[in-house]
């Protein structure tokens, strides 16, 4: 299983609006250029995050994308569930029940304990990205960061 | 992101051949008719549990797959890991290093921030297969489910 590449174009993307000042925005082309991203298709996956309620984009000569909320309340989990979906890896299609050993529908009422199973790992999956969120990761970063990413990414279009 | 299909069939085949009578063993024709499943994609599938050291096959009038060791000693990671692999569903691709924005070599020792976190979840996730082993999921079945499982499984081709 793969997630999209973009997935880490967005968790980029994401991190770095989080450090601009309040109100501060970058457009798409600006985020290219400060990943050499191909602009079209970054744009594109842009407005996945907007859709998400994540980015808010403003138009206008100096519009562009920001942060929807803050920083505390976006999650990994959230990005990556705008890019990707939040479906689960695991597809049970119930094979349990065809075949020559097809299970009788009484005993289908509850949920195939290995979907089960593949369930709790999702979920483990799930609630470990959940419980990160912007401001942790800028928490980690070096404490120059926001102003070189702020200066770098800004200045020009 | 998403397991093969053939996830599914793989689990259920593993946790039917751990019902069987230590020694016994079921053919892929005999898998494939108890699940509804074709033949000979099931069969190369299950060659991919041989070559993990999960399944043994043996040959001869009455050869087939059998459990290669003990239930309590395969998890469900093992195999889920035979059927897709074991790489990180996110791809770091140190976007970080490009770009206007790219950081230098020096501030690129240790691994990126967000990939770390993803490889977080990608550990939560494995941790929770990696604890469940076949023998758990028989203990979760109903008991009369391997005399079942035997009879419909084994009677005939």
């Amino acid at each position: 299983m793969k997630l999209p590449v973009s997935t880490e174009w967005l968790l980029h993307c994401a991190t770095s609006l989080a450090q601009l000042e309040p109100g501060a925005t970058a457009s798409a082309a600006q985020l290219a250029d400060y990943y050499d991203l191909p602009a079209p298709y970054l744009a594109k996956q842009l407005q996945a995050l907007v859709k998400a309620g994540i980015l808010a984009a403003t138009t206008g000569p100096r519009g562009g994308f920001r942060l929807a909320r803050a920083a505390s309340e976006i999650t990994m989990l959230q990005i990556v569930e705008a890019v990707d979906g939040a479906s689960m890896p695991y597809e049970c299609r119930e094979i349990r029940r065809q075949g020559r050993g097809a299970l009788p529908p009484e005993d289908c009422r509850s949920i195939c304990v290995l979907a089960e199973k593949m369930a709790d790992a999702h979920r483990a999956w799930r609630a470990s990205l959940a419980g990160v969120s912007l401001a942790d990761i800028l928490a980690e970063l070096p404490a120059y960061a926001p102003e070189r990413t702020r200066s770098r990414l800004t200045s020009r279009a």
